[in-house]
């Protein structure tokens, strides 16, 4: 099984982070690896991997990174695969990193998320593969379904709220 | 006894802050309703909820949401009902729900109230419907009377602190 | 013909801004008053004004102001009729004025709308009013209807646009 | 020629901003259609839209919106197609769009751009295509080669600044 | 013994900020008084004292406040003795309170300090009374010269920190 | 006639907005003086200036600054005279200046105004001198009342803003 | 002659602000080169520049970029020479710039400058060089010493500002 | 041993924080003083300091301060020797700090690293002695080699976490 999704972080720090991904890639049965890179500590290793990830079979690159995030727009420069930037919340309350991923200049864009936004990388990855594989597509709408569970659920707790005027 | 104010919020993780709302409606004697909605996660249900609010006899509706926070204008987009948008500090101290409610582009207003500032949107409910009801308008009147009370208490216990200096 | 809505701004400088408002109500065929009163310069007509306003018949106020936007709050802190705020954007991109204005303290709500959203808090007070006239809510609804044309007419702009691979 | 890339805008006048992503899918010869939709005055027509672009071959959405810019992220709550956001600079420099897009909440990612930038939107929409069309990836690599011009005429100009201590 | 100085503050949870100025006045042997009085929650009470202050004998006012600050600018507008405005942070780190106090538009000033500072507007306040109060002048100058003495510890313990390549 | 106020700039590119601040004064017929000193061009003289301004009978010393404005505080730490903080808006629409002069540590306090606010800053070293020379507290409280003829000459304005519905 | 500094920048849109540097060098007598790289277009040849650097003889490095600027870090993480990092406006007032270039992670500093501060990155690599240059140590001190005339150009065309109560 | 870099800091509340520069200096062998000054409370001292620094030997200043962060500024604009500030978050998430040591004015450049980045505000400084000292050079050239050691131990640590579908 060869992955089709690469996750990259530039340390174990952003792991708690950065797993998210990892769960909803496995949830939806798509091969993915995860590595460690950083665009300042290991230029070498991130231009190999970027320049070999389409010849590697990889669809869609995440990469995570915090502060002054270069790692997503440092890949991004050298592949023409997807990359999907997570800013991770290192100061700043991860505003550095927002604008440090999303503020690409014209010629290479980054799809940035929310900030510490893992999971929802995850799923837009599973969106960029599902559009060319029908039965990942149907697996990506029962999620989206899938979600509107937790909604009956909270309504299910707000029903236990009870004030005299409340009607509900 | 029918609901003439609608809560809604986009999780239970929210009640907390929501809360404070309906605390205000009850002290008040409005009768609400409670639901959790989801602009992203049930669109329809917000529809359906937004487009038979007028006809279900709803007056206001308080909408809290955090983040990239879209409930109250998607509620406010669907219905000539005047809508309450909570900003919920979910990230980035609340900025961004702040933004994300009040920035609202011309023709859809959205009345938006502080960072988790629930029971303000309870008071601001209870002064709209007030504007019919000379009972409640009373009741308003009062409530801002009882607030000096507030600053009563305050001022007792400020006299509490002792300084060689200070002189009252 | 008594007025039902008052505009209030601080300067004839925030006139082009907060006229939106009054075309609105205008539009709306609703009765309103255009005044100038400054929270810093003339407190004491502040007063007069806000604690005379309900007496006087009015039902929503909107107050427009820009830097330390203190107007809308003094007057809300005077009156149990809803305020309507309008950020003027006199520095800092306006984000000044829409903190001081939306930041309310609990006890004490101010109706915030957009940075110089002047257009919107005119329909806001529109929607408020609304509540109790039959009549008036059809207009609103009408106005909401009629936001679509707007849409309508920008695919038609956006129809003459032509590229060899734009196939609409 | 079906469209397999559908550009959406809230009005003609983000049109300046956003023709930078139909030029890019021009350039690439991917067929596209443009259209206005707004999540608040046509709340209908997006809901339609959305939930009917997958079954009209749609495989990429790209939204852009300005202020509180909500299309994006009422698009992609609608649909399992990819959405990139580009957040459109109306007012507080493009920072309030910003996090109303990007800033999406766990579940239905937007992947978003720079600030106004389209450009990059259509260049995100061609790589997610590129995925499964080997000759567009084809060109999507000669594009990325052909930035490096813009460097080479740079230096040619850079050639012609002269100072007495300056070497090249 | 009447008091020259006067501290305000909305609440008592203001306290352990705005004892710091009280601490300082204590200090440098000036007669205060400490009250608690709110913009939004008792108008009248804040007019009053603003009103009649001068004729109290107080020289300068200082009133801490978070949120949207309205109550420095406020009593300023009302007397003209200074005002010294400390924002205290009760959200968004105080950025909301700094720009509603600081912001002042022309005609109405407040002395603004750092958030949190009412350490500072207690010696600002020291130094404006001490203008026509030698002795205070003296202790004033004392004062400053007495916060030397803190680096000076500062530097005791930095010696006490040791590595092989530190010199000192 | 010696100076009492010391207006401070670090160069004539600040003249537009600091002469505000000299209008005020010359208009309260406070003698003044002003000069150009820089925290980092002239340290030397700004530590002379600072040093004698007390002896030279200064009372409220004026300093305006932009970018990263060390002016003020760096007068502060060597006078005991009240020192009056400007931020000038050449860089970030002035919020470094700003967050430069207002967030003073601990110990030495710039009583800081808005942003370009240098009219505010001769009224406030007005309030401040006024203290002690019932004259010109005289004419402050005569200023202050005059600030509200332009409200008087903004509603003569708005009297002629016609609507069919406007009632006043 | 071999130049000892290397000034980069993206594109020659930057020139404007990055000729200062430029300008600083060459009146410092610093033998420079000024070259466009770009670490999104032309990644390799940014490689092969830093990575030769040390070799060529350079001894600092100043790269300027906009928006999400990951040239000076991108280039700091392949040298050991100094990079001063000029945070180029490009979009948001330049904040973007200065936070993706100063908040670099642990392990590679980029000596950041203020935004647009290109002539403040000539002068601080001219005082890098001149650590072990006696000459040129003697033209940064001589050049310190120049900036006080603009103050005192400055004072003289304050002297000719004329008011009746000011007295220089 | 006489020091060749000085660190700075206004308090030993800052000690945590700058202690890490003092480490890399250990690490790299290069002798260093530590000492205790403040902008506000000892200007004297600081000035003493900075016009002797070069004197004494020293070739690099490191600078440490938070909110209205003057030091590094101070310093730099007595001194021809290259000085590095490092903002301290004691307020504002360290942005006041940021802003108030990088947006110096053109003429005193302080080379500005992260919030709380003294680790990189001394490996800066060693960086820049390395110029003229080729041991150091290597040191240097290892220390970056190094941090890659600790992507190698990241990526041991990313092999243990496992999921179904994760392929490496």
């Amino acid at each position: 099984m060869k992955p089709i999704v690469s996750i990259i972080m530039g340390s174990t720090s952003d792991l708690p982070v950065m797993e998210k991904a990892a769960k909803v890639l496995n949830d939806f049965k798509i091969p993915f690896e995860i590595n460690a890179l950083s665009a300042h500590r290991t230029p070498e290793a991130v231009e190999k991997f970027a320049k070999s990830a389409l010849d590697n079979g990889i669809k869609v690159i995440i990469a995570g990174a915090g502060m002054a995030a270069h790692l997503p727009g440092v890949i991004a420069a050298m592949t023409p695969i997807p990359v999907i930037g997570v800013p991770i919340n290192a100061s700043l309350d991860g505003m550095d990193a927002l604008l440090a991923i999303a503020q690409m200049p014209p010629g290479i864009p980054v799809a940035t998320v929310a900030i510490n936004g893992a999971m929802n990388a995850g799923i837009l990855a599973s969106q960029i593969i599902a559009s060319g594989d029908t039965e990942l597509q149907t697996r990506v709408i029962e999620f989206k379904e899938g979600l509107k569970e937790k909604i009956v659920k909270a309504n299910k707790e707000l029903a236990t709220v009870s004030y005299e005027f409340k009607t509900n």
